[in-house]
């Protein structure tokens, strides 16, 4: 990988070549496919003969794609931080190296999301007041273009950081989905204040008094009725949404052929199946999410996602760079911090 | 309604009359399509004058429908003690008051499920050891026949508690669904011990030395693919993945049109939806779902409940009466209850 700098284009990103379900043949596809069609750099972080296996099997064309060699995968089921300790040049590792030291502007992977929020998390940094990188973004496609969050990585949160949450969900929804000033609600049991758990009833004055857009508590059902730009929750709770939209999405599509087999061709069936899940599915349609709070651009995506889908969490890690979000959410996120000094510690 | 327990049916239901979006003119056509289709008795309560307006116009052939007068409504906007206390004969208190004389087996309701589990806490009463009735039955129609409970009236749950909720849904399983060894998951954003947020993570040990059948965690994709019979959740959870899940089937519903449009009919859209729909809406499927912990039948349906609905959550209460599920509910609760005496009070 010498002279990459140099060489490459102004944006290149660091692709965990080994992570997901099906590196890498499928990471190492779609890290060609990003350089081909976004005309970024990708630098495909893994076990260098089994890239270069991949790659024999692709046209290059002289894109920019680089290899560069790690040692070990940090798997789902490692304990993130021990992982790292004994797997140190493990692929998401050597990966975010790589921003550390400014060879690249983004890490993204497909890997284990506790891995790559340990790693990011211990070698980029986290901003002031974040005590683990946030999850989120809009989650249901075209059926619901809120961003949501924390999706899982914050189960157990005080008030205050719920208030981060809808800073950082601002920074989002105006620097990628160019929304000037996105509404902010609270994801709830009930539209009153006063309706909800303990911890949503002590976030709501707290949200009062500190977020000019907060427009209140909204329900399950309210998320489909674009009653707000940016939904806040904890991780517990977005976790499970996250998933149950998934399994749903899954399971509906799985019956159609059922309700559908005598009034259309099983083509068409599957093609509207693809239709229906890009609305309940992260991996097919965001490609992958931002570690929110981590002081350099690093995107994690579904396990189960295909070499488009890969390319997608690319162009969302250039969306992101490109926007300048993370600028944006540390200014945010300061912001706050002087303004509520940590209210429920 | 003089002589009604000597001319009666076995089974004879209170139905609020005046409940839900589209009371009288649904109730009233729904309780006479119960007492038609399922021959039981039904008691419909509420304002006189409209109840028969609404009889008029259908064909009651001898049927064992009777009227009982009632005055005021509880709505879902009321707070439900202070409603109770200043409407003491609106429709929901004098129709839960013919269970308490035993005038009627059961009562059922469209109106505000606030209202109706303070009405049934206050006059029918409350098994040992529950705080406040819990919500709960499969709500995903043909996707997944798994009891999630509490769907909403307790949002902040001790460990407790959430053991209360395995033992009722244990009990439903077993009467309502004829599942001889239900099998008890808590929902969680994990399978491993450990994962989860500090709720969870206690009422895990708790659920290993108490429930035979404990399954350990699932995630909400898991809840699609049929890892437990019981799915136990707090209610602030359990809430919003109901209304989630109705958001999200109406809103794919929404979309066929433009998938489909070229390919098939209107008409067969429309099917389809429907189709889709059964899964997702549990006003749809259901009809109604029991409150637990309460001393009597007591059945809540949804708001916007249509005729059929309400004659299936009349069914649902007929169900629950014959099955003797409410003694199994007691005498679980009565059981766990000297085993752990409020470990976490």
């Amino acid at each position: 990988m010498a002279k990459l700098v140099e060489t490459s284009p102004t944006f290149t990103v660091a692709l965990d070549a080994m992570g997901g379900d099906y590196g890498p043949e499928e990471t190492v596809a779609g890290g060609v496919q990003a350089a081909r069609e976004q005309g970024v750099g990708v630098v495909l972080v893994g076990d260098e003969t089994k890239i270069h296996e991949e790659l024999a099997k692709l046209q290059l064309d002289g894109l920019p794609v680089y290899v560069e060699a790690s040692h070990g995968i940090i798997e789902e089921t490692d304990h993130p931080l021990q992982a790292i300790r004994e797997k140190p040049t493990a692929s998401i590792v050597e990966a975010t190296k790589l921003v550390r030291t400014g060879r690249t502007q983004a890490v993204v992977s497909m890997g284990s999301t506790g891995g790559a929020m340990a790693t990011s998390s211990l070698i980029l940094g986290l901003v002031e007041g974040m005590e683990r990188p946030a999850l989120g973004g809009p989650i249901l496609g075209q059926l619901s273009s809120a961003v949501i969050l924390d999706l899982g990585s914050n189960v157990d949160c005080r008030p205050s950081q719920l208030l981060g949450f809808a800073a950082i969900g601002t920074a989002f929804a105006r620097k990628i989905q160019h929304i000037e000033n996105p509404r902010i609600a609270l994801l709830s049991v009930g539209a009153e204040e006063g309706k909800g758990n303990r911890q949503v009833r002590e976030a709501y004055s707290l949200f009062q008094e500190n977020l000019q857009n907060f427009v209140g508590n909204i329900e399950g059902v309210d998320i489909f009725h674009d009653k707000a730009d940016v939904i806040v929750c904890d991780g517990f709770v977005g976790n499970i949404l996250l998933k149950f939209a998934e399994g749903l999405g899954m399971k509906l599509i799985a019956s159609l052929p059922a309700l559908l087999e005598s009034a259309m061709p099983r083509e068409s069936i599957l093609k509207l199946g693809e239709g229906l899940l890009s609305g309940t599915n992260v991996a097919e349609t965001l490609g992958g999410a931002p570690l929110f709070g981590v002081k350099g651009v690093s995107i994690v995506g579904h396990g189960r996602s295909r070499a488009p889908n890969i390319a997608s969490a690319v162009h969302m890690a250039k969306r992101v760079w490109d926007s300048g979000m993370n600028d944006a959410v540390e200014k945010e996120l300061s912001a706050l911090h002087q303004k509520v000094a940590n209210p429920y510690g």
